[in-house]
């Protein structure tokens, strides 16, 4: 599937300053960049920065006149989700607890996964495949909390949610991970653009692994889990901000666009198939 | 400077459990582990598992049998640390603000850095360069916070240590790290053995990363720098426990003991050399 | 209903301290002290001091000597616990809104109705009387909340016993009073005495408003509501500590017997009669 | 010193509603409403209704038509702040300890007392006096809180503040009383009419008990003492609201206005002279 995505940021800016953009498609097997352009104006030299641990790409920034800031990102991506049958997830258990899982199970700022042992276990233990205790939770998450815009803020975490009940999707996905952690299911916090979201917006949602297939699940229901492309992938928010600054850089203005070729068919929530982007180690 | 270093472990544990154990000191650069053994009574199977985000080693057992489980480990362990003048590190100022130090640089489950950018600011802002910013912190922290055992628990993170001023070495180094780390400082958690630590036990303690060093510091200033020998390295407490536990393993008695060799001169805290064990990128 | 009540405390003292002890069974209506006997060791003056506010009597002790104090209070009560049917309180439905209540509306120290308010709503707001909701409320924390001694501490709050979901009387007094506040249910915390409680100690349970009624509600189940004698009221335990100290006293020991009459017949929780002891106003 | 005080709100109400209004001036001794009055649109019966713990009055007004709902009340009203020396009270020490004072020693929802004993001991308690520590806190608070609007919501607490270090008016007076109590100086929350407050709004403080006399303090120094007539008083926040709501009842603009006589003269914070207007047991 082809999309045509993209974004656009003004910020006010004032030297010294370093800022980390994580805007540009994770590129893993079946993603790729048919091409893309980043604009940035006044023109200031970017650098590509990886993360060591989880991969992300970064834009570097350093900003040497004050003022304004303006960034555009425009790509041409295809993307070629997998889709995994739930039977045949259900079968495969558990991911094996191996040095590499571990970052994923810890606990995390926004996602206590430590102190929710038990209500975890309460609700979603009884049943049987990590599959189907991860769908339990995200369905749970989605009749039990609500949407609201301006509910919660850049310190409200997966504790907070779960009394709380209201958030945006960076809560709703907190929730999600803290809880299969609890359960000793890998999880952890993807960001993405998706297809016509509404209102537009940066997506934020989970992954799960099961075998060896990383899953993506989306507690608000708000795109297609084939209507995703990942951006980057961190224990929580904390991992993975569209942008990170070091100084002062104040946004004004965002807007993002993400849309899929004509042909585009959702998978739906809860059905039979699932879909995924990424595979164990990486 | 060799170091005779060890512990004993009892634990009972109900299969199917696997346990991931943190015993072995972290061979770096200028560390050789000269002679060591593990014993497991009764025998299981134990293999290495490697965390690949911060490169920590782990005994991962999973014990067969219900009941009683013994472990013993001691080792005979050369380790040179490295002295560096104060001055030169002054000089050093700021690590680079690259990909590799972004997670030391982002708050994590027991070190909340995003709430504590103004009081970081306040309090210890006005030192120029990074090294006196964390030697400010690391005084500031053994002169306000009280060592008190029981004070605190597995769920006390750096937020309530700032409030109750009271804690065990584990929360004098969160404290440390959510500080230095509010202040655009890369720091990380680290466990490790300390020449004779007074009641014998496990240490924690934190290092930042001033230039390409990474600088150990101590709160507690319980041991002295040069008497360590570390084990893991990770975000905070969450990453680097001696025994995480899927399933049930419950601590029964827990000794441990380190001894440097007889020539062995503690450097002190606050003097004009620092200590240092890891590099940048390890 | 007669009942044989009384405790022993033994502190360590260091003077100047004040403690006020909360131990005299509260007198309202309906339960007579027929005898009673505080004994002091050494002797010190003890003065009634009366909470304006809750009508709570203390006793005021201000101890000069050094060392240990010892207490023994015993006392035969009469107590006429007032069985209203379930029938007549779930017409009687919501107790009116005037000022008197708007005290046990307000949140807590430990009780933080007002952030579950959702949460209260999604899960008990479907049940149309007061007395439904209430008791609703009770069944929920005692199918989901487990009592474990020790799993929480003097600063644990009803926020944390819904995310934790372990803790003990007092956590779940707590958690009935916030949820029912938060559907505009007046509340508050209760202690008191209670027969054969199991092991001996002094309880702790919450009162409703229904109509005119304060109606006593346990969510642990561990004492029958025709089973106990009062001592006081609170907006939470803040308000109505065993002892609140001022200066230095440190408990020791602590022993605590309540028995009723042999004929004692236990009121069921959950069923068609419940028991009340206050009134409105009271 | 004759005040001309007065507010407009604008509210969206969706009956059945209770909404519990705090507008008219507390009158203690020394103030006098000379005259006042309350506008309601549409009409709607307003009943007095009077919290029989803090003996604050509220008024009760349950809208019956869907819409906007209007309120203007003015007032004229003269009040008599009396001034005492701090010599005076820095001699007077500590308020008695006795039943009446308990509620304002206890920690409340916004102010958790009971967590910052050491820090509240290490930071002021050298001090000899309680209004030498009141006076000090009062000071810190100052200098290490930034006065930020929209920095803190209505689930922030005095702990929240002590690490943010940001805030409103009624964050700075619930850090006070929480470090106040910690001390064992009884302190409460009170609301009120400020002279010229810019911008114009409600304003929060607070009052400590030092002998006899509750002492007005204010650590945002906005408002000086002798310019201000109070509404409420309560242990924080949670008590007192300008408008408590049971139902649906949205705020859509607010206008609020104060003005002392042209004569006069502000007394100054952390002067010779304190201000008071309300006595112990009141």
């Amino acid at each position: 599937m082809k999309f045509h995505l993209g974004c656009e940021l003004d910020y006010t800016v004032a030297p010294p300053a370093t800022m980390f953009l994580s805007l540009r498609p994770r590129q893993t097997a079946g993603v790729k960049v048919i091409r893309e352009k980043l604009e940035i104006k006044p023109d200031a030299r970017s650098v590509v920065a990886e993360d060591r641990v989880e991969e992300n790409h970064f834009e570097r920034i350093s900003p040497s006149l004050e003022g304004d800031l303006f960034l555009r990102y425009h790509a041409e991506v295809n993307a070629r989700h997998r889709l995994i049958p739930a039977k045949k997830l259900r079968a495969a258990n558990q991911a094996p607890l191996d040095g590499s899982v571990l970052p994923w199970l810890f606990p995390s700022r926004y996602c206590q996964s430590d102190l929710l042992g038990r209500l975890a276990s309460q609700k979603f233990g009884k049943h049987r495949s990590s599959l189907d205790q991860a769908r339990a939770i995200t369905e749970w998450i989605h009749s039990h909390v609500d949407y609201v815009r301006g509910a919660t803020n850049s310190a409200t975490s997966a504790r907070d949610t779960l009394t709380e009940c209201a958030g945006v999707c960076r809560d709703f996905a907190h929730l999600g991970i803290a809880l299969c952690r609890a359960l000793s299911i890998p999880a952890r916090y993807v960001t993405g653009y998706a297809h016509r979201l509404d209102p537009p917006d940066f997506h934020a949602f989970f992954e799960v692994l099961i075998g060896n297939d990383w899953i993506l699940l989306d507690a608000t229901y708000l795109a297609p889990m084939n209507g995703v492309v990942l951006i980057g992938v961190g224990r929580d928010a904390a991992d993975v901000s569209v942008c990170t600054t070091f100084g002062t850089a104040t946004s004004q203005r965002q807007a993002v666009w993400c849309d899929a070729d004509k042909d585009f068919k959702p998978v739906r929530h809860n059905g039979d198939v699932l879909v995924s982007l990424n595979r164990a180690g990486k």
